[in-house]
């Protein structure tokens, strides 16, 4: 199956005479087959990608932002990464993440009117309860501040059920699935996007801010009414535990009482008892805590292959991850693979044009707090607005204080490539509508193709830290992969776990990666740049 | 859809001039559709199977036969029938099962080298850990007696790890399925059966003994050796822990030590850490016990609403389950659907021809055993083999040691109709390879076909109480059913859960077994029986 050369004439066809030129732009794209034959032995035959996703996930597991476990990452990767000869390895700094966290039991019992162990995971960035604690289930439905009132003298020693009831839905797709032909062709077509409603994002924005204010008044009133616990219902059905961050990971924000997602199957019966009248007693003990008391720092993890010039290719992964699981698809992978591709050129000796960097970024999982950084400090931020109203908004929602103020590397970064979509093979990449840049990665996946990866598709994809360059007009690309469970099982649940990823997958990701790294490290020009939207 | 009827038609072709009388009385075979709309309206628009299904799994719990619990169950269902005004309402015992047992909570935390609460629920009948445990990790491979020598002096104070690495399967095919009609059209073929091979049986029976024989040696050799507790991986991935018996129900065997099934995404990484040279320390805390001391008798719960005549139509389902989670698909479905349905009848007022009685069995899970000792009582049975080898062997690989004597009721019966296959909609119903009954069903299910109850199969199906009846040729019958997420997620697992089923699903089960129960309770003839096998 050849799916890239044979859509890429549709394309050509399409946008007329600008494509014409890049025909032969990609028609003169070098491959350097000789070294992509070697990237491939070394990534097929001589792999270390399971060794390094197996350190990450099983002998470090989970990998918060701030834990002990992120740092444990740190320091692993950096020695690992120096091990292989890989230079100017460090970790970066960027400032006032919030505090550390970690958990290292959680037990639920049900007690009365009928015993069980309820399966359960805490929230991160909750307290832990200090010992055994019991207490009677109360539910309620809170979804304004005003709802407070209605529990005030209610709460006292009390376990307080937060979420309502929700119905199963029976699973009728498969759980598991890779592209076929039809899902890859799909993905060449683009949709020329809506005009945006302003109001749309005034909306979310304070729909947001409303929503941190109840948290963090919930979190007081339950502390202040003395509740001793607090369960919500897991994110997904089938006993997963799909759970992500509670309390506060920010210093002096009220963190509220002990709080964990209880499985659905075993939340929606408390409730149901409570309906028929029963006194429903719960014995919960949960050794979590806060392993630091300010706003630090958060690290990511940079190391290089030194380049013969002063200009700079960007491959990175998210290292740190939800609690629940031991982040292997997200994104242990990812690292995995960036790590790997990064060992297999070293391995191979190559002396690039251009420094070939990793970035192992922290903070994705919050808002790609990490990546931000990183740009924000090297290559350009827009500036915050002055007005106050704004400045109570997160970044995201933020309108920008002035036009992009470009830093230092700007012009020397060519293309920053990231992977964080799960564990599955590459497919393909999503070009981010940069099509001067679809011809080149064209030429560039053509010996891959054979492998399964062979697609380029004009299409944006966000959610993860190629945006934090996309955003500022630097390239930066995530690839299209086989979604494997990644959607139903894995993604932010107790079952993101090293079994749920194949050896064969991350094996081949990290040949291409390797390849794209040392064809855009290697190529003369540097990636073409699409014009920056600047509002 | 009336893929009933279609097909009936192809049958008659096809077994000829017999077939042809068939049709004849077919054509004759009497259904009561003011019946039939009464019974669906009290089902349909008046339904308590939801509330009977809600109490049995969220009131009451898991049914393990002979637990507090099936205690519950069986004076519940008596009380409920009771009130419903049923006849002859009581149980009955058949003798010697076994032991009871319950588990009230379970923890097992990993302490090292890294810390998470892995999700565990104890196998039934172990032994509890008498408060929190904690023990380094050991592997074993034991397959045969002979590996238990390995393994001497190396298990004091250990935690045993049973099962072998087991690799993911990823799921391609949807957890949740329903019949599409290519599926039930697939239902009416018949495959005629292969000539069975004796030795096959012999084998089967002599890997049966081995397999208990190394279950026993085992469990004694884990309690002198001075194990504190074993783990084994559970039967499906996903988190999902699937677990049924161990250690031993039967008074005087040896019970070995707490075991647990551990979920497979928990278990397998233990197994990499203990390869990898680590000390792998578990806490453990089973709170679990036998409640009795001696080989008790078990219970089936019995109702009726009488006839007319002595002749008898019974219904049933069995109302034990295993423990993991509340025995919901498996089998308060059927339950409740029994139930409803003679709820529904006793509603309608109706004064049957036959006696229509309900028998919610007990002892199911471990073998049919409360259906079997209920028709060795009341129909038929085969004579027990004297030669000591076959005595060995539990019942079902036992030779039998005469023909078949028949007991006082074996010319009573009309029919036995049995729901046991998840909590799925009733699809049809399989003949069990007794054509003249074919045409009947046909003329039953019409009036269910718009609901989706088409098919009539020749099928045999196994695996529950029908074939206590089928074995000893009183016709015995099971119900295809709408499979949903029984064999992906729920059949013997911790979500066998109230909230996998539907309320449609049991609504329309209860009216379709209710109105089978009428017709074959009001029918001039009794069923008609297939020729019984006596080898």
């Amino acid at each position: 199956m050849n799916l890239g050369v044979g859509r890429k004439l549709g394309i050509v066809l399409c946008v007329g005479l600008a494509a014409a030129v890049q025909v032969q732009a990609q028609s003169r794209e070098s491959v350097d087959l000789d070294m992509v034959s070697r990237i491939r032995q070394e990534a097929f035959h001589r792999s270390q990608v399971m060794a390094t996703f197996g350190h990450l996930t099983e002998q470090i597991g989970p990998r918060l932002t701030n834990s002990p476990n992120m740092a444990k990452a740190n320091a692993w990767t950096r020695e690992q990464m120096t091990a292989w000869g890989l230079s100017n390895v460090h970790d970066e700094a960027f400032d006032d993440f919030g505090r550390g966290w970690l958990y290292r039991s959680a037990s639920v019992d049900l007690l009365g009117p009928r015993q069980l162990s309820l399966h359960a995971v805490p929230k991160a960035w909750t307290p832990g309860t200090q010992g055994a604690v019991e207490g009677e289930a109360i539910a309620v439905v809170i979804k304004t501040k005003a709802d407070l009132d209605k529990y005030k003298g209610k709460l006292k020693g009390k376990v307080v059920l937060l979420s309502e009831f929700r119905e199963y839905k029976a699973g009728t797709e498969a759980d598991s699935k890779r592209y076929d032909d039809a899902g890859l062709t799909a993905l060449l077509d683009y949709a020329v996007p809506k005009d945006a409603n302003p109001a749309d994002r005034k909306k979310r924005a304070s729909e947001y801010v409303q929503r941190q204010e109840l948290s963090q008044a919930l979190n007081k009133f339950l502390v202040e009414e003395g509740a001793i616990a607090a369960l919500s219902i897991s994110g997904w059905d089938n006993g997963i535990i799909r759970v992500g961050g509670g309390g506060s990971r920010r210093a002096g924000e009220p963190v509220g009482v002990p709080e964990l997602a209880v499985a659905a199957e075993h939340y929606n019966p408390l409730l149901r008892s409570l309906e028929r009248g029963e006194k429903v007693n719960l014995r919960i003990n949960v050794d979590a805590q806060f392993t630091s008391e300010t706003n630090d720092p958060g690290y990511n993890t940079i190391a290089e292959i030194p380049g013969s010039g002063n200009e700079v290719v960007i491959i990175g992964a998210h290292m740190d991850s939800w609690h629940a699981g031991t982040g292997a698809a997200d994104n242990a992978a990812g690292v995995a693979v960036m790590m790997e591709a990064m060992r297999i050129l070293k391995t191979l000796g190559v002396k690039p044009r251009r420094t070939i960097r990793i970035a192992l970024w922290s903070g994705e999982e919050q808002g790609l707090i990490g990546s931000g950084a990183y740009v924000a400090k090297h290559l350009a931020e827009y500036p915050e607005s002055t007005d106050p109203e704004q400045k109570k908004l997160p970044k995201g929602f933020q309108e920008r204080g002035g036009p992009l103020q470009k830093k230092r590397d700007y012009d020397k970064v060519s293309a920053y490539f990231n992977l964080d979509n799960g564990s599955g093979k590459i497919r393909g990449i999503y070009a981010q509508e940069n099509l001067a840049a679809m011809p080149i990665f064209e030429a560039w996946l053509k010996p891959f193709n054979d492998v399964g990866a062979t697609i380029v598709t004009p299409r944006n994809t966000s959610s993860t830290d190629h945006i934090s360059f996309d955003r500022i007009g630097v390239p930066g690309f995530q690839f299209v992969q086989d979604g494997l469970d990644y959607g139903t099982n894995v993604h932010h649940s107790d079952l993101d776990t090293f079994d749920h990823a194949s050896a064969e997958d991350l094996k081949q990701a990290s040949a291409i990666i390797a390849a794209f790294a040392y064809h855009a490290a290697t190529r003369e020009q540097k990636l073409p740049r699409k014009p920056l939207l600047e509002n």
